[in-house]
């Protein structure tokens, strides 16, 4: 049986890999991996692996087991941030503390190293040795039924009037959809029984939702050196979300209830993922 | 046995394919999967899918086995060429005799296209129940090793003078990488001999660097309507190519003897994808 690990261990864990997976490179091309790693390696939350591998402490498997996959997301989360700040998406000039890769590295450059990033957790999936299914489920997740159609919504809708359905259309593709797929992962690699892999997909799904709606308030409630990126964004970009339609108030009540509902769909034996939500 | 094909009979295949892999759908998101199909469905010259299904052809393979690798290698290209395209990279205003994706759809929505096409890829190679070896094929291909490396430089060495040397390592990333995997993808396919799955991966490297050298020559050769994208972009971008370099009779010299070195590459086998390549 493996000990489970203290959170910043894993991370500690996480880190050290992402740093091998994209290492220095010499040679004419030597700037892309340099800006790959001036995004990725800035200190994150790196909430999508960690829960990767609480469902593998969960199911008493040694987390290394895991690691390509959760760097895998990790990759896929970063090169989003990354297409997502640039001039023509969101414009933000700040990520993690730091001035945003575009800023720094150029548009080009930046589209070029989200490019990088998302095809080098391809690479790194498929020579992992774990099963095909990740690549199904990543794919899926990171897809048009998934982040990338959330995102096309998120750019479609700004400066409109926004509802509900479409908020939560929205927000269960450009942010549920990764969480889902790090637990289902998790739960593929532990060899979770069908109906836990489900229950687990679902508690990252709603997890997903409470976690934007909260993004949401603290957009407005937060600053800008506590969140490492501008705050007011969605309103300077004129998009509706959860506050704009609902006020703070009922946007805390729904961010809460769907925290609940991910802790509720959790299986009883998820221990350290419930861990992670609270 | 099954009967060679038409190279046009193929070509109706792989279009016919695509347009299944990528549907209309119906949703807020419906615009995405509009201008996928706006850049993927224009007529091409299907060149990568129409090599791995000629090298399943030469092993006597029914070509509808490769596919869902051959449209995978399609929307790769065709990704490649939307971010390629976009204003902060050569801002193009033709593709294939159309206007580029982002004078339709806007550049926002030009990155999320591409970055699906990207991620689409590898959920159908993911799910086409064919080797996980052909998506590390594919992976790195596309990666920074291979394409992306091969368009860094290209950025990075715009207006400035270029040599041989970095010519070679742009060449044999941003177009010879996808060649040499198609060709490669074939053979691992028709469960082709180590021997001969690193020939057809030489030879696509070859004709890779060929074609691309055919390429710039076109590009101050031909005219617009023939190419269906503007002509002197290399020029108008300021970037170094084989015929600045050379001018234009070694340039054409050159791309002969890599065509040549190609054809020799081959494996004695490869009747079709000699066909294709002459």
């Amino acid at each position: 049986m493996a000990l489970p690990c203290e959170t910043s261990t894993l991370r500690s864990l996480i880190d050290e890999h992402l740093d091998t997976l994209i290492p220095l490179k010499k040679g004419p091309h030597s700037l892309l991996y340099e800006a790959a790693r001036y995004s990725l390696l800035l200190p994150g939350k790196r909430l999508r692996p960690l829960f990767l591998l609480k469902v593998l402490e969960d199911y008493n498997l040694p987390v290394e087991r895991g690691l390509d996959a959760a760097c895998a997301l990790e990759m896929i989360h970063t090169y989003s941030l990354i297409h997502d700040d640039l001039p023509c998406m969101d414009d933000d000039d700040l990520r993690r503390g730091k001035p945003t890769l575009h800023k720094v590295y150029g548009e080009g450059q930046a589209v070029l190293t989200g490019d990088f990033l998302l095809t080098h957790a391809f690479e790194v999936l498929a020579q992992s040795g774990l099963p095909v299914e990740l690549i199904t489920i990543i794919a899926k997740a990171a897809g048009g039924e998934g982040m990338i159609g959330g995102q096309v919504v998120d750019i479609l809708t700004e400066g409109k009037e926004s509802n509900w359905d479409t908020l939560l259309f929205m927000y269960l593709g450009k942010t549920a959809a990764l969480f889902s797929a790090a637990l289902e992962c998790g739960a593929v690699i532990s060899n979770a029984s069908f109906d836990e892999q489900m229950a687990l997909r679902n508690a990252g799904k709603y997890f997903g939702i409470a976690y934007q709606i909260r993004d949401d308030i603290l957009d407005v409630t937060s600053d800008e050196k506590t969140l490492g990126k501008p705050t007011f964004s969605d309103l300077a970009n004129g998009k509706s979300n959860c506050l704009t339609l609902f006020g703070r108030e009922k946007a805390e009540l729904l961010a809460s209830s769907f925290r609940e509902k991910a802790i509720d769909a959790l299986p009883e034996k998820a221990y350290h993922v419930h861990e992670l939500i609270h």
